[in-house]
């Protein structure tokens, strides 16, 4: 028996069901066109299964759809990208009890004994974003003191920055802590000033110690985290993501979402290492699945720590702490070793690099492969804090990616001028010096390490001022970008580091119609407007996904 | 700004793309109907979207339809389900040195020295098969008969029955096997009669120590594994199948698998435990992937080993190993423990039992728990081989589905006669008094144990004779089930047993167009007739996935 059967019926590509086109008219639009020039429009037209059919002029015709809505004038600029955040980190620091408002030890200890009362039902009490620089402790606090707060229950709080922990004592009880416990390699236990008591403070690598001892959040917890993540970067008008570290856990998390269909949020996704790549993806980086939504693109590594608690890996001494030049979590060799799998596989490498032995180091291993893999791999460095100025010129020659996170700059430049003296800031945070060199810049927050609010890292980008509009005139202010590279950084450019490029990050036929409606002209306005833009509406494939009213 | 939007644009669910309708006349068509009895007819309507429009009765009007084929009289019957199976072994065993044909240990050693000279580049050589009893050897083969085959890898080969494995001198080098390492807790490592010296057998549990030692295969070797798996299931007319202890690995295979559009089975998975479940599922079981083709149902738990090793769990000693009873694999507690915790999530439970004791111990377990969890949760049996008389009507009882393998019955017979004894197999692959006492009986091959062919459970579950029609009238005859209740075993029922009554297992409307064309008419034809059926067509959701041209 033979059947003779259309082509179109072995096929088992999916279509969206024949919906409505829509024309959203007399919008102030802005985006990056395919030169990477701005190109402004003043009406849009998105097709029926979410894509963008026309962008349109003034005076030019509209074409006949099913729908028509008025504008009203409001700015509509892409979707925005965030290149660099941790999303599941986002969601359960929605969930957990979040310091980073905190001025002093006093008041977080406050904080800390209030969430406690009012969640009584958990286990531990868990939490981050202290900061013992911006309480002007001058030293970690102990374990002693949280205590004060809390002492029925352990207690793990993370720094702002996630490369130190804060534990109670029967936080150290029960991770089994005690005066003999070594840190591993890459980490380190603080010390009582007798030498030898756990302090209650954990480094790095030995953050690990800490984070065994932690039961394990449920599935249904990850589910509420991520749908809490969502929320709050749509809020932020951000429609896509890099994902950085993503675990098999996290992405199960992000496949219900799709599979349910309730996935609204583009995630391009950095593994938590090169084994965890392929358990996720196979050999390869998955498709892009969900219509674009989500995508296993390669593989994140830590090089080193963060300044702030001195796991930067510098090529010379911390300015405010002779003797230790911060920690390289990978040797020499395994690095390589890494980047060679990844790239093998083709999984794109990113390399958090903070320090400028870590950026040298990551750039040289980069340069020294690179060759070897003709491929389109679009090595990433994420933060690229400190650099020998001598380095900086290694993006542009390899086509590295610099993903950067603006506010980190803002956040930073006072601690960053105590750990490195003035004299080693020439290549710091030196977004238009690598730009000007030839290279590709992108932007991100590191939310949760800070806020995922796109419009203050614009704000920065521009001015290198912070919230406060210090200091005045900028921080080393030569590193200011332009207002359309700062925006490229968050749209056009994040698209291309994630390999996204003509699927979305730009307001252009063919592509995703995810677009941000806000109250603020970015190339116009003054800083401090853009600073405070009010996210109106948030579109993902031609969806609204938030609604300010 | 407010936008009118239709709801259909807002729909995120899929459909496949607008295709044609195809009617396929003058079959011999067979199927189980709504009231699980054997319903004729003469052609299937299949709809644009793969699934049955109609069935016609001869001399019912034929409606018009794109395309129209002649079946020219064949046997239409719904795509064979296989309760009981494991894809990925099948897959990586179709892809290894395969023993199960070998009627001696030097025609074994013979084979597997060819296939070491063929596969020079693999580090290791990995096999399956062995049946020490098959090769009348009344013991177990050594580690140093092993390296007389091959002495330059490792080698290491799983018994027939998964329960044993066989090492060479390297294999046990490589997993550092010295005279003092101690079998695991449910597990033995046999030893010379110097009663020391490991022997080279490891027998369940202490396969571990073993397992841990031979390289993970990579991702693409996984997929490779997986399409072979599909071909052979296809090739012997199945179409879906249970998957029984779905590792993640296993479950991302699927899914690339269904993210590409090459995963043409249906799987019904069982997770390899608890946490497993939890972390390819999520809280709860997955949806239905795929237009019907992946679920995560449920978890596959082992309750004890298997006969042939001995491992099989007893009321009371081995007859031909006096003080053996066997090994139960979990405690009271944790048996009870892990399916409460399936339970609460919504997950199937499917516990593997083979001995007596293993299934008392089941059967008691899922009643005492069952009434505290009202939902369907569809409990199962797999195997349930031996079970004392006096348990069998507890499966009628709760609603417990007996998960069984027909040729399991006719290649242990004998084995089981030995290991038992006469008196005690009352109870032995009580299909028949099962069925009668009111119980839900579902039928599987247990591939790559044995062969995943369902005609030839087909032919056993009909006259508990094998391939040589031995014993002449069937073993323990009274429990033969008859030719309507064998085939609603691998179809309707094994499809209602994995959740999946009304989208596969009968050609009814509104279901997949999931079928099979053979040669034989498994409700009239001879049991030798049925045994060699070729399957000639095999179809999923209306789309052709082999054809013996």
């Amino acid at each position: 028996m033979k059947f003779k059967i259309v082509a179109a019926l072995l096929a088992t590509a999916f279509a969206m069901p024949a919906s409505a086109d829509v024309l959203i008219d007399n919008v102030t639009g802005i985006t990056m066109d395919e030169e990477g020039q701005v190109k402004r429009f003043e009406a849009l037209v998105i097709d029926d299964d979410g894509r963008i059919a026309q962008i349109l002029s003034r005076g030019q015709e509209r074409p006949r759809t099913d729908y028509r809505e008025e504008g009203e004038g409001r700015v509509m600029i892409p979707g925005m990208i965030d290149a660099h955040a941790h999303v599941m980190g986002l969601g359960f620091g929605a969930l957990t009890l979040d310091l980073s408002d905190t001025n002093s030890l006093e008041e977080a200890l406050q904080k800390i004994r209030v969430f406690a009362a009012e969640n009584e039902a958990r286990p531990w009490i868990l939490g981050r974003g202290w900061n013992q620089e911006k309480w002007g402790l001058g030293r970690f606090p102990t374990a002693a003191e949280l205590d004060s707060a809390v002492s029925d229950r352990p207690v793990y709080l993370q720094r702002v920055d996630g490369h130190a922990g804060w534990a109670n004592t029967l936080a150290l009880q029960a991770a089994g802590i005690t005066d003999s416990t070594k840190a591993p390699s890459g980490g380190r236990i603080e010390k009582l000033s007798d030498g030898k008591t756990p302090s209650g403070i954990f480094v790095d690598a030995a953050e690990e110690l800490m984070n065994a001892a932690i039961p394990a959040p449920r599935p249904n917890e990850r589910d509420l985290a991520f749908v809490e993540a969502q929320k709050v970067l749509h809020r932020h008008g951000i429609t896509a993501v890099a994902d950085m570290g993503t675990t098999i856990e996290d992405w199960q998390a992000y496949r219900r979402a799709g599979d349910k269909g309730s996935l609204t949020l583009r995630i391009m996704s950095y593994a938590a290492g090169i084994d965890e790549a392929t358990l996720i993806a196979g050999a390869n980086p998955s498709p892009w699945l969900y219509n674009d939504k989500l995508r296993l693109n390669g593989v994140k590594l830590y090089l080193d720590g963060a300044l702030g608690s001195r796991g930067a890996w510098l090529k010379a001494p911390y300015a405010d702490d002779p003797g230790n030049t911060g920690l390289p979590l990978m040797a020499p060799a395994q690095l390589r070793n890494i980047l060679v799998r990844s790239a093998q596989g083709g999984f794109q490498p990113a390399v958090h690099a903070i320090g400028d032995a870590a950026n040298a180091e990551a750039l040289n291993a980069i340069t020294e492969i690179a060759d070897s893999f003709p491929q389109d791999l679009r090595w990433r460095i994420e933060h690229a804090q400190i650099v020998d100025p001598t380095d900086l010129q290694k993006f542009a020659q390899d086509g590295i990616i610099a993903s950067m996170q603006p506010v980190h700059q803002t956040s930073d430049m006072f601690m960053a001028e105590a750990r490195m003296g003035e004299n080693r800031l020439q290549g710091a945070y030196a977004w238009n010096t690598i730009l000007g060199l030839g290279g590709r810049l992108v932007f991100g927050s590191d939310a949760p390490v800070e806020s995922p609010d796109p419009f203050a890292g614009l704000a920065v980008a521009i001015t290198r001022s912070n919230a406060a509009g210090e200091p005045f005139g900028g921080w080393r202010p030569t590193e200011r970008v332009t207002r359309e590279q700062a925006l490229a950084g968050f749209t056009s450019e994040a698209a291309y580091a994630g390999f996204a490029e003509g699927r979305f990050g730009r307001l252009l036929p063919g592509e995703r119609a995810d677009f941000v409606l806000i109250n603020t002209d970015p190339l116009l306005a003054a800083p401090e407007e853009i600073r405070s833009t009010k996210v109106l509406e948030t579109w993902v494939g031609g969806r609204k996904v938030y609604d300010a009213d």
